[in-house]
């Protein structure tokens, strides 16, 4: 059964309250869902997904600095090249409207294209990623697990394609 | 009297509500306030400004296209240089969290930035520049206020810098 | 046999010879490409088509209006859906380091995600995508080949899956 | 004196050959600069500049997580607030055209903006701040040299007004 790793860390706690119902869409679509906190990712892991989701509060337009340094001191083992062609995604939680979260939902996508990650829109619900302004409203966790659906089914289709 | 010139566009009229509050917050600071769709705007008006300010609806991550032909076809006379060291801002309106609101945001801001002129963040409210998502609130009326008295404040140090 | 739409348009030159090595390499895979300008692109192409390349200059760190307009007036038609699931990638030429080409790219794929498009980074290349800064060199135009190449097998592997 | 303070770390050198062209240009218009690396900033240095300047190696798409940390954990100190209305600035070096220096620059520009530093773009040079694509060339440090003295004439304009 293929699995996408979860990489994700919070701040506040809302961050936190988005991987549940991620890895529930996940796993609905009959893929595995394991949740890391980047300390403890080794490049191991990552190589051993199917797929990679960056989870982030947001910090000043930019994903917090554990996940910043996950990239550039474990990820980077072998590069370029081992995380080529598996499937992306993020998920981010700010304050309010303009605090920076699509950035830090941005920055985290860049990490991830960087290494040859592939990663889809959605045109029906947040285009780039869920973000929560606050403590997540049911609207934003319907939006969590509609986004893990698809990172599931894009596992999916890479894996048969 | 120094005067800031904005320019604004609107898709469902949650942007043209933006505008009053923002105009009613540079004139508190004592700056004069001119509001023009982005088709009526010639080279004379962008140089007159002392401070230029974009209002767009959130087009699928970027300004309006009538903006964009602004800076592309008519701002870029005499470029460059005749817009340098001007003060800039931005608000936006989207559709709700993650609907690329920010990304228009930014968007503006980069064409202000690659004409040369001056924009400041802001630590207490939405960073870069107003945000809506849906109607604006009271909430969102009340930041454009105070965004409006940023950027008078910023225009006035600028002229007397 | 499926094909990608390259949609382009050209300022000095530059992002016009670039189009030809994407060509050759969508072509060396197995895939048939077509060029458009902005200007002749009706939603029944973009619907059509199995993947869809937008090559721009850079023009003040975003896309040409004329493709913002082709997103903001046409491409919406049918909004949100018709394009969901299509490859999707962007090329494009500035002037220099510093000026807006990365920008412009990223502005360009933002448009692409926005629709439900699926792109994919590059660890061995220009991570998001050919950038020619001046005259294009032989190694951007080598990897405005390899980038043809991976949309087109990106398109096969979508296809298949 | 008004100074600014350039935090700045490299990773093949040449992020640091950029420094000493930025430091010219700064004292020639009469303003002190200090350089310090992230990990020796505290937030009393950042409080006591007049100006700002963050200088680092492309890392994926975003600043090396020194820097990161730095805003995340130090900067923060008091937040928000204290750095409000300081001149900023930021330079970078990457490998080539689309190795993501320009999302780095930006990335870096977010974390001042967050912080309620003013910024200005440059329509006669790299719009956002100097770029180096692999060792910096005579243009680049000529354009260091310049971008150093136009945010030492912002950080003496916002000190006049």
């Amino acid at each position: 059964m293929p699995h996408i790793l979860i990489i994700t860390t919070s701040l506040r706690g809302n961050t936190a309250k988005m991987a549940p119902p991620v890895v529930e869409g996940i796993t609905a679509e009959g893929v595995e869902a394991r949740v890391m906190a980047p300390e403890d990712v080794l490049i191991e892991h990552l190589r051993a997904a199917d797929g990679i989701v960056i989870g982030s509060p947001t910090r000043f337009g930019g994903v917090d600095w554990r996940i910043k340094r996950l990239f550039d001191e474990v990820a980077i083992q072998g590069y370029p090249g081992p995380l080529e062609g598996k499937a992306g995604g993020a998920f981010v939680a700010g304050s309010r409207a303009g605090s920076g979260a699509e950035l830090t939902l941005l920055n985290a996508l860049h990490l991830l294209l960087n290494h040859g990650l592939i990663i889809q829109g959605d045109p029906y619900g947040p285009h780039y990623g869920p973000v929560a302004l606050g403590e997540p409203s049911a609207a934003v966790l319907d939006a969590c697990r509609a986004a893990g659906r698809r990172w599931a089914r894009l596992t999916l289709r890479l894996a048969a394609g």
